[in-house]
């Protein structure tokens, strides 16, 4: 486990005045990503307040092992180093936008974070999302499977499958409503066209900072060394797709058409303190088999995560209305840690590489306010979500923005967040001939 | 379509001897690759005969387009060209490697086959592994689901799932035994450790050419134009792993340890010839929906491939022998057209990029013969296949060395092969603590 230390300081101020009580981004967070200021190329920063470092441009006052992992427009290479060099990278920073001494040389090197784009911060290699949140998996499985919603390998195995990689997204980018084949269950055969179940879900992002070679596997007590970083993920999903294509193969493309990531990377050594014993399984589950033990990792393992997902229709932007949540969890809801996650996909020699993105699968809590999706939340459909105005919601409708939130607290320390995963539906493509 | 072209001549020969007659890379053939000479840089490359033509050696002789294509060490760029250019860049290249008047200036850019390494193609941005050899599915249907070999969806969806790209390796990279869980039908719960169920799987592998971009649908009728060319595909595949692991998701960890593919890419150009008709549906199968359907692709969409499996286990190669055929089969025994996979992989707005790679799924015949895994040969384990000199096989064993071949015909044009795509099994290493 990595440990705390002075650039978790809650007492720690930035003379970058914006970050002092940010929600998201206080000195303590020292999150990475890819941005290019108005008219500028991409290059690696680092999110502070409401400003962002452009690290290349500091390169010179970095750790010598970090310097040439900035010159790219991806942070690959970053992730590719040993995890001491990123907490070397850590303190540094956390020294460079504390210390007063610092602000001439480091305060022109700031974009105000209005006038940048954001964009992926990795170049995704390979993309695996996992079903880690039991109550989605419960819920979700009484309504493909009534009669099995939890199969038998559900509490031994972490399960998961190979996502699509090209489609991710960084916070931003419109989803375009996918077009596929469904069957409405009293239809004789599927027709194509747009999605009618369109639905969100609430994941965690896991970033691989050092990869294993094939054929090469990782012990759970070291899986955590292979984080670089987390942030949000929201996977979005067309129901009706999934449930007509979903077998025997997995899902495909009820999910590949988009997913969104929040594009700050909230590093392993930023979590250092928002770490927390992994909760007991229930009396009567099966322990781990001994390649997922780790009695480190079940003490420390989990995330103290607040999360969140919020809506807006196009009827609420335009009456002016907030967004409204539309559930709460806990990332304690995860059945696996996220090291057992990243110890069983390499636990057949699966190689992973830096930049390689896991996914949580949707964390949904055990009571209603903590559904991760809307399948949950409306009981595929059955009982539609009440929105502010008077809309309801079985399902996304085209000018619906989906927000997902998480923010790490602890006591006794300053609380950092993930910021932005948002998205809007826009309409499908007129369909093909 | 593409169309039939003097450089398939089948009176067209090579001053590159070697290449007369040649089972797999007659001056017919031309297909692309990445080598290394010994001790030299990875770099693109041609085969043929038993010979390989740098290509960057003799830029200035190729097309304007294609030469700025040729400095990296992948095809990705090539790729990416339109269809065009790469049949302008087949073109020039069986002209230079006819006409003894191009002998002086192109034969210092040869390299004898025998001392190159060959690596990768392309680097893999996503992998997608398809289902369409219907008689596999059945077959293999039988075993995981008696009851419900062939799902409702079969015949409407190209059955597809996302697959691991970090994995896949050219032929001759030996492949480590996985490790995994496994759970007997008798036991109460499963255990860690070396598949004891490993097996083969004959696929072709579709290389992606000119992508589409991210909410941009491919019309069937255009797919073709998308797909650069094709490789062998060994999915390596624990039976035992398959079985737990694969339900609700889709195979995971029984898939992601090793795939094999043959390291030339044989172009959609070369393939002119050897397409054919799509095999009739049988009586009561339903039409393909509109968006899967072009009148065109099902006259000529098929590929006329002869395809091979052959073993040789470690006692064979001790005794001399030579590997033993375990099956033939053709490629038409695809239930799916390749532009049929293409077209439904983006018809959800999914974006396909250069270098790609989409395998078919096992190819299997209706008869004994054209079983495509040993899991269909053997029945499960239940009845093992006898090899010369006494041994028999469930499954592999450590040593076993499997080698795919395709070969495509058709009456009056010379047949041009696929080449190599072998690889022998290697113990699991040692157990994680």
């Amino acid at each position: 486990m990595i440990a705390i230390d002075d650039t978790h300081d809650p007492a720690l101020t930035s003379w970058v005045a914006s970050a002092n009580g940010h929600a998201d981004f206080p000195i303590q967070n020292l999150p990475f990503g890819i941005f290019s200021p108005a008219g500028g190329a991409a290059r690696p920063g680092v999110a502070i307040g409401e400003s962002i470092l452009d690290l290349g441009g500091v390169a010179a006052l970095l750790p010598d092992a970090v310097a040439p992992t900035l010159s790219g427009h991806t942070l690959n290479a970053l992730f590719a180093l040993p995890a001491a060099d990123r907490l070397a990278l850590r303190r540094r920073l956390s020294s460079l936008l504390a210390d007063e001494s610092h602000r001439a040389i480091v305060a022109p090197m700031l974009h105000d974070t209005a006038g940048c784009t954001l964009h992926l911060p990795a170049a995704i290699g390979d993309y695996s999302d996992f079903y880690v949140g039991i109550h989605h998996a419960n819920n979700v499985g009484k309504q493909f499977r009534p009669d099995n919603p939890l199969l038998p390998n559900y509490k031994y195995v972490p399960i998961g499958y190979h996502g699509r990689a090209s489609s991710i997204r960084p916070s931003g980018v419109p989803v375009i409503r996918p077009q596929g084949q469904r069957k409405a269950p009293d239809a004789d055969a599927p027709t194509y066209g747009p999605s009618r179940r369109l639905d969100y879900e609430l994941e965690l992002g896991v970033w691989i900072g050092t990869g294993n070679p094939l054929g090469q596997l990782v012990p759970v007590a070291e899986a955590g060394g292979h984080i670089a970083g987390f942030c949000l993920l929201n996977d979005w999903s067309a129901r009706d797709f999934q449930a007509w294509e979903y077998q025997p193969l997995g899902p495909f493309l009820s999910k590949s058409f988009h997913s969104t990531i929040s594009p700050w990377v909230v590093t392993a050594e930023a979590m250092a303190p928002f770490r927390t014993a992994q909760p007991a399984r229930p009396d009567g589950d099966p322990a781990p088999l001994p390649y997922l033990w780790d009695e480190a990792d079940q003490a420390k393992g989990a995330l103290a995560l607040d999360l969140g997902v919020a809506i807006r229709t196009a009827a609420m932007r335009s009456a002016g209305l907030d967004p409204h949540p539309l559930s709460r969890g806990v990332a304690t809801d995860m059945y696996w840690t996220v090291a057992q996650i990243v110890a069983h996909h390499a636990s057949n020699g699966c190689n992973l590489n830096p930049g390689d993105l896991l996914g949580t699968g949707t964390i949904s809590s055990a009571d209603r306010d903590g559904l991760g999706s809307l399948m949950e939340l409306s009981r595929g459909g059955a009982e539609p979500v009440v929105l502010p105005g008077g809309e309801t919601r079985g399902f996304l409708e085209d000018g619906d923005e989906i927000i997902l939130s998480a923010t790490a607290r602890a006591a006794g320390f300053v609380s950092i967040g993930f910021g932005a995963c948002v998205a809007t539906i826009l309409p499908a493509r007129p369909a093909l001939p």
